[in-house]
């Protein structure tokens, strides 16, 4: 069995923790977090506190608390000699403590609270400061994911920029689309299956050979049709995402 | 059975056909392309020909082709007081013929040439003239799908607009998460399972209600050690998507 002392109380911690009670190779023996409120779901299924010091002895101290935090927790702990790690897509391993072996154990994906995964097929990105480190977090990941990668920090770096990309930047867009259809007296769910099938599409397919659309093709006349009926922020993204896809087949040529 | 001939050779087209073909109340009477070889995979299974001038008597032509060649094709078709249709999101119904009943039939949704689609849960976008055109759409588009919609021309610009921004526009931001990824040598498949989340995630829930990201906490930190390792190109999109996720939610608070 893998002892495991969670750290957090995000919608990370909300995953793993339901994932790991159900884990047959895994106890989760404890969850600290400063707030017990946001962890008073776990109450009769682990131990839960909101003191660092009273931490229980375990194999894998997990921190997932956000950047700005990480550190801080860190220099509160008093685990020597033990794997502590965090899941943090853009900070080095090396804000961990000194006395440890260290370690990192990031999810590329989007969690909300209240709704649950399927974590088996979810990556896991880990990295470790010792072989030993990298030995227990496979062992441990195994458990819950069969997509492990091991991650450099800078490769780390990356997919953490492109989920940005391919997250955060996605849903702004999906946002405007929303409202470009709300200003139109238009419902958006007209859009879902678009939606779905353009993500779809790119497990298999390369998305610069898919492109389509007005700016794809050169199409001035719909270009301007719909700069026509888009409010002052949507003619700024369009104009520029527009000039941005005509910028990269420009250079195909 | 509805008579349909369809005009054009694109993957609405296949699409299409592939569906009428096996749909019990249509008869799939014609297809007509300029290119032959384009619609050489419907040899067998219903009639096909170059040549607008050998047109069969029908209830429904459908004009699938692309926004610039519908004038043409309207112009030569000779099909009094039949309906006649396009298929596009952004051309007003007036573009065809006067003595015919006009409508559209507008799919907002990607297609691939090989690959097939469930039609029946994609929507379908109807407008027509006269009331005998609305009643005839509708009884066809209810033999192919379940989610019919009728849009006026000013609806289905801005649905046309709002869906260069989820598929276009998303399309191109995947493109550039994917090249993020290989720059920083990291397979951009660790990321499929994020992008499809996140266009589940919008199918119940507000994007502008579950935003998250470095943009949207502000976190200066993060964004700066993201331009760090960008491209000149990406980091002009970053940095255009960064502020505009960060104007959208000042106007919040």
């Amino acid at each position: 069995m893998i002892r495991v002392v969670l750290i957090g109380g995000g919608n990370l911690v909300y995953q793993l923790s339901y994932n790991l009670l159900k884990n047959s190779e895994v106890d989760l023996i404890q969850v600290i977090n400063r707030s017990l409120d946001s962890i008073r779901y776990l109450e009769n299924k682990t131990e839960i506190t909101n003191k660092l010091s009273d931490i229980q002895d375990a194999d894998i101290y997990m921190i997932a608390v956000s950047d700005n935090a990480i550190a801080d927790v860190a220099e509160k702990l008093n685990v020597t000699g033990k794997l502590v790690v965090h899941t943090s897509g853009a900070i080095p391993l090396e804000i961990l403590p000194e006395n440890c072996m260290n370690g990192v154990f990031y999810l590329p994906q989007t969690f909300s609270k209240g709704k649950k995964l399927d974590l088996s097929v979810i990556p896991i990105c880990i990295e470790a400061s010792s072989p030993e480190g990298y030995q227990l977090l496979h062992k441990f990941a195994n458990t819950i994911s069969n997509n492990i990668y091991e991650l450099d920090y800078k490769q780390r770096c990356h997919l953490h920029a492109a989920a940005v990309f391919a997250n955060n930047f996605v849903n702004h867009i999906y946002h405007h689309s929303k409202e470009i259809c709300e200003n139109g007296n238009v419902d958006f769910e007209i859009l879902h299956p678009l939606i779905q099938e353009t993500a779809k599409k790119i497990v298999g397919l390369n998305p610069i050979e898919i492109q389509t659309g007005p700016a794809r093709r050169n199409d001035i006349i719909t270009l301007e049709k719909h700069k026509k009926i888009l409010g002052k922020d949507q003619i700024e993204l369009y104009t520029f995402l527009t000039k941005s896809i005509m910028k990269t087949y420009e250079k195909k040529l």
